[in-house]
């Protein structure tokens, strides 16, 4: 039986993206070759980084407006260091709300001024700040758009002549959103995009090239522009497997369409949090709910065991909360079917009715 | 047909290896799960990386003797650059022989002193220096044990009192060697030992800790090694073909086993290069000639095209030589089969009698 997969990250992706992964590790292209022992240089192999380049940009409606994208490594984490190794000269704006946020804080700490416009910190991250003033004199306002761990997510985000950084991580391509007001957008893959192991930044080009300081190859963007993203050999299978799911997604009408499907499994999940007397929300505002990951609790912690074993019994996988929030979590990304959503919430009816 | 894959990586891999990876993607160890959908703080990836990583410190001999491996992102490349974050207070002290080594230099020179105690630049890295002096208060010397593009291979190291850093990409778990000579051993792992992605990092703990500059935490050995190879999500996929690739090198026998086929392998095309009039080796050295990448030419250009044409014909992919050296290269690392150089062998037996 396929399991219903609520997993965080890495996460579920779409049955027809693993089938041709799958395929493709014993022959790629009908090459004869398996995709993981071809040059990266190969004509095969740098028509998929083209492709996904591309279609990242198509997707988010940044084609021919000054954007380039890369596949880089090292995950979000990495980035967290190279978007301050190469825009940070003077001070920057950040905006905490939650443990990724804190840690890109304190990795651009070390290459400059820090301003934090704002924090949720005093409740344990459960909402969005509101109301923050950014300085004008910023080199860059950075904030993370969706909170894994905790289940919120940035439903405006602010008006300011600043340039924008923002950790799209686990909810790119999820949800239509202005994409042209951001300057860099990041984003490891394993949410939406593709398996673990791979990076999607996404560049306003003529923001770069303003610091100072000699920025090492590895960490500078310009580098990795002028080499179309293959300035040492990328993580082939990951970024392949992104191109796959990009494509699914494309096929699918993009990302206006997902998110409908998208809104629909939240709304679902998220009506019987609030009717079932059994369960509470972790979030405090719930305009600021994430539709990517819902937090939740029980009323009362002695139903536990039960509530396992009947989601367990369901075929549900990766359903409990990160450590740091107790509970549940059920993480909806976009190949998540809206069936799964509707087991979960039998389940939970489930044991309101045998409690 | 299956190709006879001389690419100089990423590279073959074990056929067996390629089969279990596809079947990971679609069902891991029965969970009915994709490898590459679970969580990578589940038990079944934990393992899968404690396994990647103590195989890979069993087979260099390096066990309960004061290592350390790491599996991360970012490739020798990044690698350049954490050594000398790691190491490099005063002055260090590297070997250039090619493109690689010459990459380190660039990138560590931004962090201290650089000592360049030999090159053979001179002669376009056809040669392995010898007779070098290092500085005994370098903080460590480092070199790339061997160079892909050139097809050089360093048989001896030196013996010094300053901590040795070496490169490995490209022949590592191909020969035995004392590793215990070494302090920090890294890998690519796109040659030897799995697909593009993650890189195999050896350390000596007692090394570490020594310098007082501020490390990036992603850039921190010590960040890494205290989070047991897991500070941010890993390569979940590369380094599982890195651990299946390695439990097929144990179960082959380890490297010495292996070392005697490559040492076969090797001895089967370089005799024919020497033998063939219709041939020439690019490097001068014989002694340095590497065991896993030789570089030849036709002493008659003109015979390429039918050269081209008749490897092409026996299914032979991956032959051509790198731009900066021309000409022809077969990299036979240890997952090719005796039989592919010897299809290679014959090929140029046929040239040789149709010329």
């Amino acid at each position: 039986m396929k399991k219903h997969n609520f997993s965080a990250g890495p996460c579920i992706l779409p049955q027809s993206v693993m089938q041709k992964a799958s395929d493709a590790v014993i022959n790629f292209n009908d090459l004869n070759l398996s995709l993981i022992e071809i040059s990266h240089r190969s004509n095969d192999f740098v028509e998929v980084m083209e492709n996904a380049r591309s279609l990242s940009l198509e997707l988010l409606g940044l084609k021919d407006k000054g954007y380039k994208s890369l596949f880089l490594q090292g995950g979000a984490s990495m980035e967290f260091l190279m978007v301050a190794f190469n825009l940070l000269e003077n001070k920057a704006a950040y905006l905490n709300t939650g443990t990724w946020s804190s840690k890109a804080i304190k990795e651009a700490k070390l290459l400059g001024e820090l301003v934090e416009v704002g924090s949720s910190k005093d409740k344990n991250f459960n909402y969005i700040p509101k109301g923050y003033t950014i300085p004008s004199d910023a080199d860059y306002f950075h904030c993370t758009s969706n909170n894994t761990i905790f289940g919120t997510q940035i439903n405006e985000f602010p008006i300011t002549e600043v340039p924008i950084v923002c950790d799209m991580s686990s909810d790119i391509f999820s949800r239509q959103l202005d994409f042209s007001r951001f300057d860099i957008i990041y984003a490891g893959a394993q949410k939406n995009m593709g398996p673990a192991g791979t990076t999607l930044v996404i560049i306003k080009e003529d923001i770069l090239g303003k610091v100072s300081r000699t920025i090492p190859s590895m960490l500078d963007y310009q580098v990795h522009l002028s080499k179309d993203s293959m300035f040492n050999t990328p993580a082939v299978f990951p970024v392949y497997v992104s191109m796959l799911t990009l494509e699914w997604l494309k096929n699918l009408g993009g990302i206006s369409e997902i998110e409908k499907i998208n809104n629909k499994k939240a709304e679902i999940l998220y009506s019987e949090i609030d009717r079932n007397p059994l369960f509470t929300g972790f979030v405090s505002d719930k305009e600021n709910r994430s539709k990517m990951n819902a937090t939740f609790n029980l009323v009362d912690n002695s139903l536990s065991n039960r509530f396992d074993q009947l989601w367990n019994e369901a075929g549900i996988n990766g359903l409990s909360g990160h450590r740091s929030v107790g509970g549940y979590r059920a993480s909806m990304y976009n190949a998540l079917p809206l069936e799964s959503v509707n087991i979960l919430v039998d389940v939970m009816k489930n044991l309101e009715q045998k409690a």
